[in-house]
């Protein structure tokens, strides 16, 4: 008897096609067995992290699939540029109500150009029946020397922000879902096109700064991924590395849509407590800021500098009121 | 402003704890940044697998929260069994309803033992709110010589399990929730207190079989962890392989307990086709039996020897007729 399941053609059909099972020399063996074997350059270090998205929550349910599946991704992947490591491989853990042919072929297709972009395989995974979630793991390489971390903030650096600031709590908003004082100037539905169109993008596939993390890491002395809203999120890295941090709301990058279609008090909410703008917070000796800044034109990557790295601890912005709601998307706030 | 979230407590104190977050000299840097740093030892492989546990498919929403950490850990580590790989580290993507301290404190300490027990530190995580799910990524050593896969089987080998068959179906059995055709003698509140308490540990707390695979890898010739019932994951060895294999219903083993309170009907069933045994399937060349056996009981694993490899392909189960519906869990079958 030849026993063969739904669940495994499946799994053989839409995440072990060639397409996601990408080639790379360090994956001696990918999906299909108990787990994955991989070989670890010498002189480089494995580096882990692991998002979860649970629909509702971190997406619409009844949002695309292949639009889940890219950010599902692509926030991954942005915490190892936060770390300035280069992308290795993944693996899925995904739950999912039905298994929809459609739906399934859709989420494939939807992780696939972010896997080959990125030259990161899929090497396993679990599929069952159950809430639509997906639990990535991420792997990456970096030096032997370390990663960039969160801990290397010191005084009289400066903190720079890659991308624009605020687009991913106006993408939800665009969406009919308003966080906190993340309000549009039209209703949702009235948005001009190219601006609903930069919104989503904004929030279904921001970019994963890991070019720009990899050519800049020599001069990043911390780094962090902004996804809580850059209050919350350059607090953890003056807290991991025992400084204050002040920001200036005035220099906050915002992008044209941005800006059309929303007062400066929400463009400066979202920036600050809005969250999934899935961009990078570092910091870096003013010193360096040319050769930086030289990096982000290269790479086409808007780069600010939005504050400076002071003695003391906590986030503060002059001449601006931090309402107590805008402290960053907490899951489990009281 | 010192930016402070409920989240970030809760994973600081019951993720990041000394007895989750435990020193290992591969651990450069573990939770708390972006991602992990983990050096792999020269001549050894990395070694990843993912699986996700979810409320109500998995374990009942109710469960005591250290048993479903528990059981999750276990089936991740059952998956490094399989390959014959040496526990490293693992990482967490939980999501649940709301953020019960004492349930949140009461699944940190049913990780912990285990944890400590394979020397297997969290090193990152992810915590959200949503269903109640536990996604655990896994990661192991093997020797770079490769690890023990589901491929290696030919004709002549014999087909060997660990362990006993079918107390992870009658364990659910016991919780009241019954698999087809796998029913208890009596009902499961008039179940002996012995018999439900080894089959509620039968479930909740498999024993990854780590120390047996670690110890027999060179006499391993394919293995797979048994997760959806035997015929299902011989199968799957099977066909990687491409070879059959003949399983003899007559030879499984079956526990004091199982053997008290059901059928032997039930029992051959629940072993077939039961799943949640995390028992480890494997082949061998007979000239290495007495060794094998002779490792098993230096550790205290019971070991029998249940068939063999055979050419052609699928699973028989010679003078035993199975049914359609013993193919083994299938969680999307039709």
């Amino acid at each position: 008897m030849m026993v063969k399941s739904r669940e495994h053609e499946i799994i053989r059909r839409w995440f072990m096609a060639p397409g996601l099972a990408l080639q790379r020399p360090e994956i001696e063996l990918g999906s299909g067995d108990d787990a994955a074997v991989v070989r670890i350059p010498p002189g480089k270090r494995l580096v882990v992290s692991t998002d979860v998205l649970t629909a509702g929550r971190h997406f619409p349910a009844d949002a695309a699939p292949g639009m889940i599946a890219h950010r599902a991704l692509a926030t991954n992947l942005s915490d190892l540029a936060a770390m300035a490591a280069e992308p290795l491989c993944f693996t899925l853990a995904l739950t999912l109500p039905e298994a929809d042919p459609e739906w399934l072929r859709d989420f494939s297709a939807g992780l696939a150009p972010l896997a080959q972009h990125f030259d990161c395989p899929l090497v396993g995974g679990d599929l069952a029946r159950g809430p639509l979630q997906a639990a990535i793991g991420i792997h990456g390489l970096c030096p032997a020397a370390g990663a960039v971390r969160r801990d290397g903030a010191t005084p009289g650096q400066k903190v720079y922000l890659t991308g624009w600031a605020g687009d991913g709590a106006l993408g939800l908003a665009s969406l009919g879902i308003d966080a906190p004082g993340v309000h549009l100037n039209v209703a949702a539905a009235d948005l001009p096109e190219s601006c609903r169109e930069h919104f989503h993008n904004a929030y279904f596939r921001p970019e994963p700064r890991v070019a720009f993390a990899l050519a800049a890491a020599p001069l990043l002395a911390s780094a962090i991924d902004v996804s809580d809203g850059l209050l919350s999120d350059a607090g953890h890295l003056a807290a991991a590395s025992g400084v204050g941090i002040v920001l200036h709301p005035e220099r906050l990058p915002f992008s044209p849509a941005a800006r059309r279609c929303a007062s400066q008090a929400t463009l400066v909410r979202a920036a600050l407590s809005g969250g999934d703008d899935y961009e990078l917070c570092h910091t870096a000796d003013p010193v360096d800021e040319a050769r930086l800044m030289a990096i982000a034109t290269d790479l086409d990557v808007p780069l600010t500098c939005i504050g400076e790295v002071i003695s003391g601890e906590g986030v503060h912005c002059p001449g601006f009121g931090i309402e107590p709601e805008l402290a960053g998307f907490d899951h489990f706030a009281a």
